[in-house]
């Protein structure tokens, strides 16, 4: 099969198009014919050298892809040759065939397409598993999510949306904002022009937020804390501004909030299954009902990984950036 | 009637037994004439000026009380005079009586007697909280607790015994780590001659803690973390050891863990309320079949308040100090 591989870490050329070994389906794994995979920050810092696959994972990149299956390996039940499905991986999405627990896959949902498909697995897996499953964003609260027209923004504001909550969102232009409203967010905050923590302030009678999706990490620690409301939930599931920063437990104890941080892609399989499985029970209906969307910028070829990664590093893009066969 | 009074915050010498005016129940509150009330780190911290009560609270320490009901204020319903109670407080406790918001009112156990029953509501409520609602300690899971042998440290030991956790405590001396045996501490840690984290590991093959309930704050959070299992919750209630300290997020979302603090005086009536529902359904049946008892270190008369602190603050004790009228 062809594969993206990265021969040598370094910037968006070092991703080459190649001919590699096919993958075989282990027991309680399929096969899978990719349609399409998408690009996510981790696959920029795995091509980079600054995020090693797990042990037992595909050395390519790609944490997502959708396809058809074209073979079970032993012990799979539930899924058969041909089934259209999308996947949540723990890498090789960027390939023509993938070997998936079957754990991860998730049927292609009515009304979407089998491209478009691929840009979900990952996003809704996040943004479930974080905002609902860590956070327990309720109805009727505030979310506060940074980078709202990224793939992960767009989904958190559709799902918060959805369950009743209200949604403040920061974006780096007027054009990323106003794609954040079209999604739904009732609070848009420009990020380089305004300060977020005296924004939400201002936009909900100084109460805060009750839960706030971060991927900045320590640049934001000390201020995400500021706009939690009482009682609010900080979830880190990014490090662009650094790990370390000075937490202040007084600040955290006068509000009885929490900090939370985790990531996807090292969880074990069980729990992937578990979320998984949740998903599909509580997000595959808003899609097929079309509350939720998957948001796609736009679609390339697979062999031109290296300019969906530049578009990605650029951050020029809104929703979902995918790579196709 | 009298209370202890602070006149000039200071050393334990600015308490003062004094004659006070009766307080006034108001609607919903019932007036309860303390038969005992018990000391907590709050109150030492209120008596030397750092922790001023919160607003609508009574300016005397004191958070927490037994005694009988001699009033009901308007709206009251489900308690009478003559009551047996104990109960939760924002202040007042140091007193001769106390108004109390009937949802923060517990009936005295079976088993107990009503001056020992002052030492309940504050541990029960604040370990129930902390360790249960907001960390979801769960059957198998490990807790570890600093300061095993605080007031706080053997109700932890005992819920989280009742509940089929394994507990790990810290305290300062083997005097200390024996009691906390005795209540039922699997692995004893004597912080004076052992660094907590490496103990963890070498009894917990390396697993670390999944819930830990820590009092000191700033100058354990790194090691604190280090010391929590995969999916760990860290709860600090407390900031013995400062409140800013620098917080590895990496760490935190490699280990996919959460740190949450929490106080309980602040909280407004509700979820004061709430909690202490929650108490009565939960922990009080473990008080009277006498699965879980109150660890009561010392009964001071009121009058000696001062005694009582000084003893708290060298920490000479195990379990709870009372103060009876």
């Amino acid at each position: 099969m062809r594969a993206i591989t990265i021969p040598k870490p370094g910037d968006p050329d070092a991703l080459v198009w190649a001919e590699v070994p096919d993958p075989v389906p282990g027991e309680g794994e399929v096969l899978v014919e990719v349609a399409a995979s998408a690009v996510n920050g981790a696959d920029v810092l795995q091509r980079r050298g600054f995020y090693d696959p797990p042990p037992g994972a595909s050395p390519y990149p790609g944490l997502e892809c959708s396809g058809r299956i074209v073979e079970l390996g032993s012990g799979v039940a539930g899924w058969a040759v041909g089934d259209e499905v999308c996947a949540l991986l723990s890498g090789g999405g960027y390939a023509t065939r993938v070997a998936v627990p079957a754990g991860q896959l998730l049927p292609v949902p009515k009304g979407v397409g089998l491209v478009e498909a691929a840009g979900l697995p990952e996003v809704v897996s996040t943004v479930w598993s974080n905002v609902f499953q860590v956070a327990h964003l309720r109805p009727r609260e505030t979310l506060l999510a940074h980078g709202g027209s990224s793939g992960i923004g767009t989904m958190a504001i559709q799902l918060a949306k959805a369950v009743g909550a209200t949604v403040a969102v920061t974006a780096g232009s007027a054009e990323k904002l106003a794609a954040c409203r079209e999604l739904g967010a009732d609070v848009l905050i420009d990020y380089r022009e305004q300060d977020f923590v005296a924004a939400l302030a201002d936009a909900t009678e100084g109460r805060g937020a009750d839960v706030i999706l971060d991927v900045v990490g320590a640049k934001y620690l000390d201020r995400n804390l500021d706009a939690l409301a009482v009682n609010g939930r900080l979830v880190v599931i990014g490090m662009q501004g650094g790990a370390k920063a000075e937490l202040n437990l007084g600040k955290l104890l006068a509000k009885r909030a929490a900090v939370a941080a985790t990531s996807l892609r090292a969880r074990p399989l069980d729990e992937k299954a578990a979320i998984v499985a949740s998903v599909r029970e509580h997000v595959w209906p808003l899609i097929e009902s079309g509350v939720v969307r998957p948001v796609v910028d736009r679609v390339l070829p697979m062999a031109e990984a290296a300019e969906a990664h530049r578009l990605m590093e650029s951050s020029g893009h809104i929703g979902k950036i995918l790579l196709a066969v």
